[in-house]
């Protein structure tokens, strides 16, 4: 399978530390990767290690400043290349690090997770959170180069895993029913790169990407990030797929068949949860326009409605309801 | 004289608000034009007013959080154009809040000082401060729209004014004898376009810009910010151009007309001042490259010698301590 030039896939990457990974520059890890990963890769590629919060922790304004300054700190020049090492909020966090450090920084990102190598490095976007919701803030920065070692999967957890496969699925549901159900990286990835080459700053076609997760973003927030961004984007495309059946786009046979295979991976709504505070946490989803929320909506599986290349609309109330009155009485 | 599509030149623009200013939008103005431009602006074009501090205070991580948050309060979305109304400060912090709320919203730049006008709204460059220098965070992100309206100048405090003169003058030295101890802000706009859209991402050209301002900043930073940024580049323009002589680049005549034309803006080193302090200042220079400190040189008045296109080089640690020792000799 054809992948461009910057994305280099190979077992053992990590270990082996073959000649194209970079010499030099500072890697950044996840603190919970240093031991398994950081300490060696850092001494044969003789570059300094930073650490950084695991998880969605690693996302916040404070990191940015510290890594910032912890880089300058390095006496760190425009030449300095920074390494990512870890999953989807290392990616993002260090990505958006070097979009604004000394006005951008060569950057190269080395995901763990299979969110991460199928998702959040592929195409540019970094982001990190904020009080008002997720990716808030962020930039366009497309890395110089990717690389993928699929033996660091063997150590993920089942969740971490699960995450991964949720973001295949929904490239399955919105672009091709390949991937429907079934776990391919490297399809997953030139899919992915298929979308965002073919619009990088979102403004059409991408936002099919964003499928399940006006739903998903808003579920995490209500949760306070309780429900995992695996778990909440599982729940979001089922329900998003029960909206774009509601307003009769998508046929109920297909609906059904989407409703069998998600509503296994459903968990208990929080305590937190309330319907008006989900529909609240919407208002901050980055498809708003005019104060209206709009979703990405699918008419078949494997194909994403296009609304003369908006690829997203609003919905009457009433259908958002119902749909979420379906999401509420399969997580009881 | 032909200015690009994207730059509105009219007298009294900010009082008439003609057609060409954005409707709606948020107003981010500096706190001190409030009442005098502020308040009036916003109540025409129907849109929110926030203020940020005046001057360097502005360009600060806080302040990119705070506007950030304030933004995201007043509901935004991707399509919010950010109106920016102040001096380079403001239009640096609000370029670069831009740039990375949502991913990057819509920016029309209003210059109220003779140095914005001239120099930080044009070209694409924002940038915030941290402990280790100036600009060291930021992006690079073109406005949609700039507005300058020449008679906010007569409102501008002298020392603000010869900030904006000492850039123009600048340019005269690098790139346009016409600019050399001129004022004519037309052609110094025309002039730094021409640069910056040359080498948008200063990979060579662009740096002549900086030329004078390797020592500038340096002094800015050693003296805690109590010698301005127009006096520093003063400063600094006439030791780079001492610098130039130094090496051989500049003739002895050139250097002369220089030297007579800078020494009256000179004004006295601070207590703060030490040479090592500066030295140790330039360090986080971004022109630095492998640990050496890179400087633009000139080699006739009106033009910045070319180094095989890097446009800057390093410089021997003597040849620095004679241009620094003639700066002191001038500042007692």
């Amino acid at each position: 399978m054809r992948l461009p030039q910057e994305i280099y896939y190979e077992e053992g990457a990590l270990e082996k530390c073959p000649s194209f990974l970079p010499k030099g520059g500072v890697i950044v890890i996840d603190e919970n990767l240093k031991e398994l990963y950081g300490v060696g890769f850092a001494k044969k590629i003789g570059a300094p290690l930073l650490t950084i919060p695991s998880g969605e922790a690693a996302k916040r304004f404070c990191v940015v400043e510290r890594v910032l300054n912890q880089l300058f700190e390095l006496g760190i020049d425009r030449e300095t290349t920074l390494i990512a090492v870890g999953g989807g909020s290392t990616t993002d966090l260090v990505g958006f690090v070097a979009s604004i450090a000394l006005r951008g920084l060569p950057l190269v990102l080395i995901p763990t997770t299979l969110l991460a190598m199928v998702d959040a490095a592929i195409g540019g976007k970094t982001g990190v959170n904020c009080s008002f919701g997720k990716n808030l803030i962020g930039s366009f920065y497309p890395p110089k180069q990717i690389v993928i070692d699929p033996n660091v999967l063997t150590t993920l957890p089942k969740k971490e895993y699960l995450a991964g496969l949720a973001e295949i699925w929904k490239l399955g549901l919105v672009l091709d029913l390949r991937l429907w159900k079934k776990k391919d990286i490297l399809l997953a990835i030139q899919g992915k790169l298929f979308v965002t080459e073919k619009d990088p700053k979102e403004q059409g076609f991408r936002r099919i990407l964003n499928f399940g997760h006006t739903i998903g973003h808003a579920l995490e927030k209500v949760s306070n990030f309780q429900i995992s961004h695996g778990e909440a984007v599982l729940m979001g495309c089922a329900t998003e797929a029960h909206l774009s059946q509601e307003i009769g786009l998508l046929q109920e046979n297909e609906f059904c068949e989407i409703e069998a295979f998600y509503v296994q991976f459903f968990s208990k709504l929080p305590a937190t949860y309330s319907r008006e505070k989900l529909l609240d946490a919407m208002r901050y989803d980055k498809k708003v326009k005019g104060g209206e929320v709009r979703f990405v909506l699918i008419d078949k599986i494997g194909h994403a409605a296009s609304f003369e290349g908006a690829y997203c609309r609003a919905v009457s109330f009433q259908e958002l309801e119902k749909s979420l009155a379906w999401l509420e009485s399969h997580c009881g």
